[in-house]
């Protein structure tokens, strides 16, 4: 019996996105993928399909965790589907499935995405993304990456050796 | 029959905090319970405790949708208690069950509650709480309050007529 | 400071019903009202609304934990709404915001609200409603009763005193 | 691109069990391995477990939904594993992401997942499991197997050509 994946990493953001975000995300993926990473996605369109397509291009597994109670509306990147049924609380289970997160850019989800990953203690790398602050600095368990390469190399690093 | 209440507002913000920001918390609650709104609120401790203290003590309503499958841990302040047994993802009922959304303060729960708040199209209020920013400016449907008179004029003025 | 509600009742059962399971549902509500439960329910028509319209004839206070984002879908004779945008899953909300759950009639969701109910150890009264055994037992914890009374004096029985 | 696999099935069963129930849920694993579909559970251990083994020992797929945020508490035969965070309500997620259930044995939870797989239309195939009816009858979409190999056959044959 082989022992399960390692590595999972969530990849958050809007599921609607331009090209360069798109291209960022997709780099991502193909990085975590390289990196042998299990790619956890909300499951749906923009960063997320993007992501999936990065990581599928380069051999990766894909899972996505959606958010209806169907598996119509995954994109086709995904290697397995999730179907939750809870609409944005399964924001939840994608921050939680991820030993670490990464961000690119983002809209509102995305930001309950990364308050819910920090309040399960998963370290959070942002890409593009929300600049969030209180008192002027960015929350314990944050780190900014200007690149892909970056991010994933920042995600990879603060997840704890199992 | 009567209607049901016509307005909700939820209060959100950590589950410990110091006087000062209790102090604002239970101002705001004083204010929407004479304003007759309904406070709903994750039903913990620190602000949300502190929020429903001023409520109550102005005769007003409070609801905790708590964490747990039992209602023992709910703050000592709530009228109502609703038991979700789904942890942090009840964060979107709370969110969502406030025609608006006032933060006061707030860790990394709240930064999530903000988020599936706008999400859901719900306006929140800042009470001294996160910085949210995507590319320098708040994102729409965020305004910013100095004292908790202005976060609750803010809040009611933002809920659309019924 | 007055306490909180002393006990809560879920009413669960099917979002459209016949007439003879709306009147036993009605005189569940009544009944609960009279007794001065909380009445729970999933805020819907059918069963949840002839609950809610019996506890309200009899000045009782009913509370509809809604499956969707709004509470536009929330049946007219709710005090209070809890708007959870999780679906089917708020099933669990309904079942353990109960001291006592009592099926009227139902039909799918109503059977998971029974197996919620009994793995958090609420108990169930059953009027009408499924036949659920294992081994030619009814599973512990779950009561029959022939009338609306019966069903309401043996919930209240069954919540252990605080 | 290959796609994703056609076929999820959700095997469904109390965290704990005996031998010969362990040994029906083995075989069902197994025979849905060499069937190519994958296999959707709760994660944990029992009948969860016991199918898992069975299906891993093929070369199966296996995923666990699991209840918490860690993944620490999940059986050791899942190749991915999501956490959820939100505990008994994470039952629907199970339910839903199989395109076909089979219930071996079972307990409350496992009553549960019946009630959420019927209400969202999933097929339900019961061997050793509750007897639910209404009106004397099974609920429509339900059908009782007496054995793993006739569980197996008649769920993947209920599951819609995609």
């Amino acid at each position: 019996m082989t022992a399960g994946p390692s590595r999972y990493v969530a990849v958050i953001g809007a599921g609607r996105c331009g090209g360069e975000l798109a291209a960022a995300a997709a780099e991502v993926g193909r990085l975590l993928a390289r990196a042998g990473a299990t790619l956890i996605c909300g499951g749906m369109g923009g960063v997320m399909e993007a992501a999936c397509r990065g990581a599928r291009g380069e051999g990766g597994v894909t899972i996505g965790i959606l958010p209806d109670l169907s598996r119509a509306g995954g994109n086709p990147y995904l290697d397995y589907s999730i179907c939750t049924g809870t609409g944005h609380a399964r924001n939840l289970a994608v921050a939680a499935s991820g030993d670490a997160v990464i961000a690119v850019g983002g809209e509102a989800g995305t930001l309950s995405e990364i308050g819910l990953a920090l309040k399960c203690g998963r370290p959070v790398v942002l890409l593009a993304s929300w600049d969030i602050r209180q008192g002027g600095e960015l929350p314990g368990g944050v780190r900014e990456a200007s690149t892909p390469a970056e991010a994933v190399e920042l995600a990879l690093g603060l997840i704890n050796p199992p």
